[in-house]
């Protein structure tokens, strides 16, 4: 199934993609494959061999009130990174998504479907297209806190703690999320 | 010359590097390389063929008032960045500086210690490694802008005026340089 499902993704991408037709591709019924993966985003993560969710991280941190939505998500994210058994996996996943060719072009469809549009529709905006403009600028800056912490490793932001990371890029990430400076 | 310089930043890295060991290494007067090329940066710049200077860029951005310095490093960067002649050796550039070996090093060293270091100088602080990460912060929101306009190339952010992210993203880099909201 997992074979199947690295063609299907690479032949049509992410979001084309279906668990119709890696069934198919596999010779089995889609309730089989159904009955082992949780869906399109679960194979996904046992394609790309990583062994975190960032979208059921991002799907637990949109859970609770939008003033505090860029705390969590900053908290959540780097908590994923530091673990020693995630970060190299992880790692790779993003040189992966930054890399050419059918899987980086699935990661980004995913990355894009399963984060920003969720992000995006939490914010329960009238104006979706300013929505997604937000979403992506505060997946920016939680994105270049990954790339200067855990990728480039620049010191001393690969060695301060979460809570410091929270307290320092959380804001940011909340302006973004509203559009306006936290507390205002 | 050329040759000499990336056998010596790969062995050595870009902080332990010199011009004269690369002379050495070339057959040649270090005042030749001096000649030819404005330093170890350029060096840098020639190895992984970008045709852009992050070093040169940052330099400019850094004259000018510190309060209104988030947004000119945003526009700065992004300026380079939007130009068509620069995008793709820019994006094979980052991939480099994201992947693994003796390159991928001197890149970091490279970017760590004439962008980070440049920047927390001109922030005139006491306090030298709480504007080292002030920097890398404010550096982080740029990256990540990067990574989600030109390397994810994600919608509608890849398609946004600079005007608009340097309104958008400005305010952020500031608060990460100063350590506050900007206008407080």
């Amino acid at each position: 199934m997992l074979e199947a499902a690295t063609a299907e993704f690479g032949e049509h991408g992410y979001e084309a993609a279906s668990v119709r037709a890696i069934a198919r591709r596999a010779g089995v019924d889609p309730a089989l494959v159904h009955h082992y993966f949780e869906g399109k985003s679960a194979l996904v993560a046992e394609v790309v061999e990583v062994p975190l969710r960032p979208d059921r991280l991002v799907r637990d941190a949109l859970d609770g009130p939008v003033d505090e939505l860029g705390a969590r998500l900053v908290r959540a994210v780097l908590s994923a990174w530091d673990s020693a058994g995630v970060r190299p996996a992880a790692v790779a996943a993003l040189r992966s998504a930054i890399g050419q060719g059918p899987v980086a072009r699935m990661l980004r469809e995913f990355l894009r479907r399963e984060i920003m549009h969720r992000i995006a529709s939490r914010l329960g905006d009238d104006d979706r297209a300013d929505a997604e403009l937000r979403a992506e600028l505060a997946a920016s800056q939680i994105v270049g806190v990954i790339m200067v912490r855990y990728v480039l490793a620049f010191e001393p932001a690969a060695s301060v703690s979460i809570d410091e990371l929270v307290a320092r890029v959380g804001p940011a990430v909340q302006w973004h999320l509203t559009g306006r400076p936290p507390g205002t």
